[in-house]
């Protein structure tokens, strides 16, 4: 059968140990539906030795902001950011949750004043594993799905 | 940089030849979003010969119904399916569009009675290039767009 060859990225990111099956939200966080110019690869559920399956995409010619490697974070907590250039791995970092989530998430609570006032949505980390966290304002904790929904 | 194996998919089916950027549609019309326990491979904006850019979709233990492979013709009228069993290509075809198009797409029109009555939706096709349908009930015609929002 013709393989696909994956080409090595010549710049751009590669993010690697997304949980298996969660690439449709890094995708929806990056906003790669949308072509951006370079290829985009993604491979789901493919064996891992560290999580069992998991998913990798790899944007050319894409960088990210600090804002999207949180929200990656929150769905993605054990992902590897690796930042091509000219071939070569030029920086790999693991995503990490910060201790306070600002302006990332908004608050699940319709009468939160952070979805009424100009306020920035704030959140503290109550746990990591698994995550939870708790709204600065209003004190309603948010996990699972309601992270994933409200990003 | 560590490279992505793209590994052979030892049964399933590749989607070649899809329109760069369009492989989104390719994964809402075969509800690839939920793992379905198979790797998945998706590749936008790849170099093509034939298309300049192309996607390709791979999806490991899956195969496609007739009504699949219409509905991916209506988006990519020059994508060729290849069915995978035991590492190789056991089958390979152009999807085609059909003269007559049936239950797959409906109707724009909210006044038609395909959309009211127990009736099948059914378009004829006016055009291939650009793809432009008739609606057998109400003689509205569809293209472009809209014949992506309506499948």
């Amino acid at each position: 059968m013709p393989e696909l060859k994956i080409e090595v990225i010549p710049e751009g990111t590669v993010i690697d140990h997304i949980p298996a099956g969660k690439w449709p939200k890094v995708v929806e966080i990056l906003r790669l539906t949308k072509p951006n110019g370079g290829t985009l690869l993604i491979a789901s559920n493919v064996p891992s030795k560290k999580l069992g399956r998991k998913d990798i995409v790899k944007v050319e010619g894409r960088y990210l902001s600090e804002e999207e490697v949180n929200k990656i974070a929150l769905i993605a907590p054990n992902a590897t950011v690796n930042i091509v250039k000219d071939y070569k791995i030029v920086e790999k970092f693991k995503v990490e949750i910060p201790d306070e989530i600002v302006g990332i998430l908004t608050c699940p609570n319709p009468n939160c004043v952070s979805n009424h006032e100009h306020v920035l949505p704030k959140f503290h980390v109550e746990s990591r594993e698994p995550l939870k966290l708790r709204c600065h304002y209003c004190e309603r904790t948010v996990e699972g799905d309601e992270i994933l929904g409200n990003l």
